[in-house]
């Protein structure tokens, strides 16, 4: 069994109904917060990233990043029993967290309505695409279904080509922080005295909180102006984008206190002074030759490493668009464990993320486990339910309980 | 002065310290939450972010969507006296959070180790690019710069082009919502009887976080497998892409599940059955083809309104990539306050992101105003630290204070 690490939700128990990305992300930050969270699974397959690459000895690597530190349980909820069994976790949890397509979960009788009268104290956090009611609200819950409806998907890619996607689930993974924030304070509303509640979080608010500019600078100017996408240079500063070394690309960013520096690091000093180039205003309007001016400049260096080391010489803001290698490697992350190796039974030692948020009070990245399907049975409705042996073995003849050691 | 929201933080006071975009996330999320947030500014001219667009009557836009609801403070942190009602406030609050570049906190006096002296219950954070320490610490904290080092950016755009990056403060706004969560965590150990702590968030990590399978499945494949960005077609599952209707582009999401429903949607029911694509496998492998034949059904069809209806008809995943002024003014997001509309008393009606998180047991989107820069000095010394009027009085006569009513 797994000890729970010594951190700040120590104490607290999460109903975990979850599945993939968005929701597990939400408790795995607890669990890495010393929550006992409570993963239910569903037979024969489990969460469907069991499914999802990568894969050694019958375990998905993708399933162990989302779910360390959490008891699987796995059951059939829709036999009597099986509802049973959560309406009893419910009685007995802090935190009730799902994140089906809305509907669903009331169609399986633990509606918000339902869950507070079993326990008007609990926290119970839905978490959707689109939020639980309104037009949009049955549409299927994908990241980039999400994405393409905030608007966020349209502001990335080139100007004069298709929008462009990125290949990780921002959306996703920023939704369960969202998700992750709201249940703790709902949390210590509740420490405080107030009551248990329930919170709506979405994919698509989640997304369109990024909007720092965009929605407000439309409006402001009455619709004149719609901002869009503007590829790999900023549309309203130069210059601010990505330039083509030998061996990768280099981010630069120059506003209007670094323009100097820039000037200085290309080794064109006067440019600084030069009337075309000297505010930001006339830079964007020249963009074209500002931009070709700094290429030309990092066309003759030997390198990126090279173009970095100028700039940063005359600290110019810039970086390296890292690959994922470099970043895997790099010993920044490793060292301030942005990337942790993680030790696994099944995977062995796996590179993954880092547990984001650093508490001084407690240590950071901690080792935790990973569950096969339906490991802690036993010990959930044993030791956390009380109900006897006789009783958990005849809910596993019976089917209602289920479990694969071999994932 | 503000009636502060009733709310979880009521009765919380945040002395607050940020400016731009990340740590004023975090702030406007605990504003929205009913906590008492201390916005100190430096003269002349405020936060940044007050000089950052869109303008009317001298207010900016953007400083009001990130700063409702929070009281502003402007003095000169470097003189002596500043320090001492620093000193005072810190005395006095329940969270200390700024974002400087590492190291400038301590500078001005107020490491962890001098604030903690001060008030050992003080829930303390810091938001950087990179962490407080470590080998990237110095580097300038802009979003790009840490989405270009997290390997996120090269995970965006065209394969064959450069990366692409978002024209929207992805980073700074998820790494500001990482800041609220821990808050919200150590104030909860804080009320059940823990002491305060530091608290390091950084960019670098909330970034890193989103890659839920590119470092594993790197890892698990001992670097056999490098995963890059793919554009606008994922390289994983097709068809997941974008297709480009006549008046827009749309995006189109097909698991093994759905597969049969794009054919049937598309017309051509025959292919779900053919052993060339009949699976994700060989649909990826045939990847131009499939993607032909889908964009083929699109460009027949009249518009992208057309193409969602079809493919929703078969309850395939699809989604309009929306322009900014159709997420504005889209009846979905303005119902659920996704985007609502500020009052402002210089601005008038704005249009801005809602609210993220949404709690049964509260208000949603809470009327809140912003502030001139430096509205509340007399407030905040006179009634919260209980200075009188000629101390305050002096206070501006000598500079330490300032105000400028015109912002």
């Amino acid at each position: 069994m797994n000890a729970l690490p010594k951190h700040v939700l120590n104490g607290y128990r999460v109903l975990d109904m979850t599945h993939v990305l968005a929701g597990p992300t939400a408790t795995r930050l607890m669990a890495e917060m010393g929550a006992e969270v409570i993963k239910v699974e569903f037979p024969p397959l489990g969460d469907v990233s069991r499914g999802l690459p990568g894969h050694r000895n019958g375990r998905s690597a993708y399933y162990v990043q989302q779910n360390r530190g959490k008891y699987s349980l796995c059951l059939n909820v829709k036999a009597p029993e099986g509802k049973a069994i959560i309406r009893d976790l419910i009685a007995r949890a802090d935190v009730f967290i799902e994140n089906f397509a809305p509907g669903v979960i009331g169609r399986l009788g633990f509606s918000w309505d339902e869950v507070r009268t079993i326990n008007p104290n609990i926290v119970m956090c839905s978490i959707s695409a689109f939020g639980q009611q309104g037009q949009l609200s049955a549409l299927p819950g994908f990241d980039y279904i999400a994405q393409a409806y905030s608007g966020i998907m349209g502001m990335i890619g080139e100007p004069d080509g298709p929008p462009s996607f990125p290949m990780a689930g921002i959306g996703d993974v920023m939704t369960g922080v969202h998700a992750a924030a709201a249940i703790g304070f709902a949390l210590l509303h509740r420490e405080r005295g107030g009551e248990g509640q329930y919170l709506d979080i979405s994919l698509l608010d989640a997304y369109t909180h990024c909007h720092e500019l965009n929605i407000q600078y439309y409006s402001m100017t009455d619709g004149a102006v719609e901002p869009t996408r503007s590829g790999h240079h900023h549309f309203a500063v130069c210059p601010l984008g990505l330039f083509e070394a030998r061996d990768g690309y280099v981010c630069i960013i120059a506003l209007q206190p670094q323009w100097p520096a820039v000037c200085r690091a290309i080794g064109r000093p006067e440019l600084a002074e030069d009337p075309r180039y000297d505010t930001n205003e006339k830079r964007v309007g020249a963009a074209e030759e500002v931009i070709g001016i700094v290429q030309s400049w990092v066309d003759a260096q030997a390198s990126a490493g090279a173009v970095i080391a100028a700039l940063e010489r005359e600290r110019v803001p810039c970086a390296p668009v890292l690959k994922i290698s470099e970043v895997a490697n790099h010993p920044h992350m490793r060292a301030r464990g942005t990337v942790r190796a993680v030790h696994d039974e099944k995977l062995g030692e796996v590179l993954m993320p880092g547990m984001p948020l650093h508490f001084s009070g407690f240590e950071h990245n901690q080792p935790l486990s990973a569950a096969a399907l339906g490991e802690h049975n036993a010990f959930v409705l044993g030791e956390l339910l009380g109900y006897d042996a006789a009783r958990i073995s005849a809910l596993g003849t019976e089917g209602v309980l289920f479990e694969n050691p071999e994932t």
